[in-house]
């Protein structure tokens, strides 16, 4: 049966090179995968993503940002998740569901009210059959993105709201055991072997 | 104290022209106002316009166009509607509310579990102090609508689709003392001395 896999974490925790090596395990097996990203990852969804991280004078409010978020998240799954999936292919996602939650409403502090129903509706069940959530403090994980280059508009937001994504993101992984943590402070080898211990053992049992 | 008006209906049902004259008698009295329309009428709103009306290979779900017109109208709202108002313009919109209950609830049919906990969220009791609905049968708004040129994505939907919609406006409107109903059936000048009387007459007691 096809899965859908998805990486999961902050600015600078790993993400790009947790992919890679997710890859590399997937095409070892001979599992046939697409990947995505959120938001995008369709035609219409990559022009609602450039409104999430366009640069301009007029204030995107947190509610339009949610919405948009989840407007781009049911185009991927309607068109290009779902489609994949009943192809007998996999999907291995660059953020999911578990980003909304976090950084809308950990980090923007929107309402439940707003969220539940919105996510309810969109996702009507719709799930990861694995999430790789690559945890750091989000202290270190900015100064490496910024290292890296410039800053998009949710990537410049003060230290704390990081601080609280971080927060939901441990605490949804607590409470959902299709989440496996990995500790991105750690060395390059350490987080490759972390990954990759976890994959495996997952896949043995899975396929 | 500023006032917001909205002016609804179908397409063919006479907005523009209705709106040419409410401009016209607002003007008269002297009265500042801003225009505005929906989706759309700002810098990032209008981007999500253009994602709901283009045309392209992929089928834009009902639900990314519900959270599309939603996250274009809390741009709206927080920064054109509300700063027009506290700065003492009256603000004239081309659409609102209305349309999505009446379009997407009506039309498309979809669940008011996800409607309205949005729609609360995003509009937090703001609404129109008076809603001018051009009330027309579809058939022939849309003939009117064809004759001046080519209709869009969403004016190309079956006959059905209005005739739902067209119900919700009514039903709303029977519901809503701040909404007035214009027959647009009739001849023109008969559709301009209706608005223009009741305008006048709503006028006189909320000036």
């Amino acid at each position: 049966m096809s899965k859908f896999i998805v990486v999961e974490g902050l600015e600078g925790a790993g993400k790009t090179t947790a992919q890679e090596l997710i890859k590399a395990i997937l095409t070892k097996q001979n599992i046939e995968f697409v990947s995505t990203r959120e938001p995008g990852g369709t035609p219409l969804a990559e022009k609602m993503r450039d409104i999430v991280k366009s640069e301009t004078d007029e204030i995107l409010t947190p509610e339009a940002e949610l919405l948009l978020m989840y407007a781009s998240r049911i185009q991927l799954i309607e068109n290009v998740i779902k489609p994949a999936l009943d192809s007998g292919k996999w999907v291995l996602g660059d953020r999911h569901d578990m980003s909304s939650l976090a950084y809308q409403g950990g980090g923007r502090q929107l309402d439940q009210n707003l969220i539940m129903p919105i996510r309810n509706a969109v996702l009507k069940g719709f799930e990861p059959d694995l999430t790789i959530l690559m945890d750091l403090d989000p202290k270190i994980g900015l100064a490496r993105a910024a290292a890296r280059g410039s800053l998009d508009r949710i990537e410049r937001e003060q230290i704390e709201f990081f601080e609280r994504t971080r927060a939901v993101y441990l605490s949804l992984a607590d409470q959902n055991p299709k989440v496996v943590v990995i500790d991105a402070s750690k060395d390059i080898d350490n987080v490759q072997t972390q990954i990759t211990d976890k994959l495996t053992a997952w896949l043995t049992i899975n396929l």
